[in-house]
């Protein structure tokens, strides 16, 4: 038997792909950011070549990584949601009047708990539209927010509550957040990625299911995922791959032992994760421990900035004015 | 302007209305229970002149109204999740083979927490009911189960979301369960109203919403309702009265002081109660401090006369052995 | 058997004595303020006579008014911070250097919530103190902060604990922080009530304890204490007051009923109430359903006050800055 | 650079060395259980040779180890509250009349809030004991509970809080209950410690602080853990580890590969973690998914085993008939 390590990550794949050469049907650009430590990467898969090649469907992931979103610097996470809100503006198509945000995830397992405390913060205004004075009212989009559960939970796939839920409310998009599992440690809780591509509720977590996505929905999805954990089985394995590497490196190429290690290596691998994970092999993850206090900066960036991409007269000074 | 004193107890409209007798339209009718200080109590509204006297659908309310929820008791619980769950399956329509459970409420403010957190100790096996051994799939019923949310968190009617949800699970029978508000207060936490007409969800906490019920839903609702508060303004009204009442049986009938009194108390209640309650006129609540400790009993009790009702194969003592 | 309506406030007490006139022992200032609907008000006890006639210790009582704490305005709840950190340092003893925070009340329970949570964001620095670079070591005092629990959970008066920790943290000043009652329903989570002489834990709701001052302790105490319920029983008396007096108004006076209304009055309220409350006639207390948010406004107005007044080298700025 | 890997169970330090023999100054025994996959270990480190072995104070360590702590079997937890209950009892002194039971760790860290959460489910009695009749009076003990609060959090050292509330409550004994590390996975959530030399708050989670213990109380400590936690360079090493073995198995011994794994292997260790873990290299952990769950378990088993220990009036009966 073979493990795969596992990343919700496009540009975890793509990075490694990518590094010399671009690949055939996927593009990968940088833009450049005021803030230091900052950065943004755009990955576009354009066919199937790409969808192959990376793993993920054909459309545009958008990589936000800073190391301010684990410090407590509110100048710089405004910042952060003025990149951050652009963004979303720029995938969400023209006229777009009203909104279902979805917070993926499960409110009682912290690292699984950003959509459902996103959805806590964002500015809801679909019940109130019409009653609003109208010079309000051209200054606010018609939002809807729901935190669907989990199946575990709820015995419903959710992406058929969502479903049901589109259907009613006939949202002309859909957003939705969920917590994910990155390949890297690094990675966790500084890395916010958006895309227009959809998402599987519970990849994070382990429990991947049914994706939330236009051909699901019938309704365009902007997908924002924060990783906030890494497999355990991910991290063992990449945790073996760098002792045979420091051990490859050590040994002569073509040498009795060199190709021992080259040959052992992949056979013994799944072996050795399930030894050391047992008997949890597949439902453990590694977290930083204040974990707590991160989730809380990620939502008030994410919140805020759908709250500026989604309503026309709201900007980042209303947001310091007025908490959401 | 009129105050209306507020209840969500079909029984405390009844037993003003039938002290003497029984009324055109209403059935009362108790129950004995070999439990001490518990009494059940059915009301039906069985036509349009009992709708217009009590105020409620036509249709059955059943109340068990026991001293035994506030203390700690499990010799006591078990006892009344025996007549609970004996209740709501006479209730369940035959042939009910897929149910969903609705938790109204909101998670976050405790006496309207009751029924998310009633969802979470629900036994759901909707999405593995078709991959379990064919005799433990007999046992068993196919259960899902949604909290919802509340209308100002979300921006979406809550019976939207739960038609929604409805549409696409497509069960045979809805129960939703929700707190209620009381007229009395000795009736916070003691009781439990079950009824099969449906239920306005956010009654309790004064924010009344359109009703789910077989109308809206296209499906049969059971509604289980507690009072976890009274109304302030309810409240304050009712004590107007009893003082009111208290100097009527000191004045003469007929006497200059008995008119006055009969004359100006409806005037002035309205303005007493609203200066009483200024700046929180319509948006106060009164409930006993050591609410968060009832609320858990309440949601043991009800959670698992549920999972009793449903499932045909579980009974009181796996719900011993196993913790749902 | 008397009932007496119950108040945290020295401002109501001495607001309804000192209407005409200045009492003795007693002196009532007001502060004005640039801020709309917000008012500072002073009242000091001076002596013996002053103790009678409000019923509170000797020492200054300040009470800080603002409709703008239920409000998400960021920029008046940095005003209401200025003016609240102000007081606060004045309150302080001069040379202090060593600072213990205490949150009293229960976590679990909302409206007592408050003392537990300010001390979640109280920047504590007591123990990395002598760590620190010499620069940032005086621009910061040393604070610890300690939620001690309820005697209901501990089993241990709440003093007890806090003189326990006090006798080995050896502070030179305590700052208490509580829930309270109030008597006018206008005043809950409107009203922030400082004062130097200490505080009995649980006030508030319904449990009070043996005082925290400076003759338990041995160290000065601040006490910052905010209305967030009143009691059940206090808003029943006051609803029959209200009654009588309108009824009263529309007597003559020495007329029969007149005399009957005052007579009988005092004699019925107490047996009034107990029949509105019961079965939980002391238990139950008066709260606005949006509680929990305006929990969340008053933690980072009190905390952030604390912050700026006990580090020299903070100040607004870093507040918006840096979140604590 | 060395790495150590990290445990917090005697158990895990011992068995490794007894595997054999039985090694001077520990000795290890086994008790046999009815219950199926459930196991006591006893380990006694009996002097300074042992202490040096094992890494841990001169004391008794008893180790509960089954299966059955991860699942929801009411009558196998009925089992292990009995044999936990049994062996807490044993370890306290002699006429032992008033306890003070101390919950380590941070409520809002799940993994860590095991130690508060057993705070609340304690049966304290200490406010209470000379107000009741003298019958139940000689029933129970004089019990409190106190959640210290981590340092982080409070700026104190926990054992200064410990210490000032023992100096006030003058208790016979004090038991501490906190999470732990442990270094295999197999042994997350399903051990758990009891020992009678006290305990170092947070080593769990990687922030060791001062013992509680009796030479820092001057009072009797019975320590109560359980790991659910593995620091994630714990795993990370252990994975090399077994990398390494599974290597040095195939190659033989005294070549050239083999003297090359020896030697390399150590050196390149902590390289090699701090590459995998990197930014958060000592802040990690791993952690199952369905933690919350567990430790609910967990807190059931572990406060009832000490309220049925310490009162000599409560068995297995009562905490069935009464929730505490």
């Amino acid at each position: 038997m073979k493990f795969s390590p596992y990343t919700d990550l496009a540009l975890e794949t793509a990075e490694n792909i990518c590094k010399t050469a671009s690949a055939e049907g996927v593009e990968m650009n940088t833009e450049s950011c005021d803030l230091e430590n900052t950065f943004v990467t755009i990955v576009n898969i354009t066919n199937d070549k790409g969808v192959e090649t990376i793993g993920k469907p054909i459309g545009s992931y958008i990589t936000l990584e800073s190391s301010f979103i684990k410090e407590n610097d509110i100048a710089a996470h405004e910042e952060l949601i003025s990149i951050l809100s652009r963004h979303i503006k720029n995938l969400c198509p023209q006229n777009t009047k009203t909104i279902l945000v979805i917070g993926l995830g499960n409110y009682q397992v912290t690292p699984d708990s950003l959509g459902p405390k996103v959805v806590d913060k964002i500015l809801v205004t679909r019940h109130i539209k019409d009653t609003v004075p109208e010079d309000i009212n051209n200054s606010v989009a018609s939002v809807a927010a729901l935190a669907p559960g989990v199946m575990g939970m709820t015995g419903i796939e959710t992406v058929e509550v969502v479903k049901g839920v589109t259907d009613h409310v006939k949202p002309d998009l859909v957003i939705a957040i969920d917590a994910l599992a990155a390949r890297k440690v690094s990675r966790v809780n500084s890395t916010i990625q958006l895309s227009d591509t959809g998402v599987a509720p519970g990849a994070g977590v382990g429990n991947k299911r049914k994706t939330i996505d236009k051909e699901s929905l019938g309704v365009p999805v902007i997908a924002i995922g924060v990783p906030t954990v890494v497999d355990a089985a991910t991290m063992a394995n990449d945790t073996i791959e760098r002792v045979i590497d420091a051990l490859l490196k050590e040994s002569e190429k073509g040498s009795q032992f060199y190709n021992m290690l080259m040959d052992t290596a992949e056979e013994e691998k799944y072996t050795l994760i399930k030894e050391v994970l047992d008997p949890y092999a597949e439902n453990m993850f590694v977290t930083p421990k204040e974990v707590d206090a991160v989730i809380d900066n990620l939502v008030n960036i994410i919140a805020n900035s759908i709250n500026i991409a989604l309503h026309p007269g709201i900007n980042l000074e209303d947001i310091n004015r007025y908490k959401f």
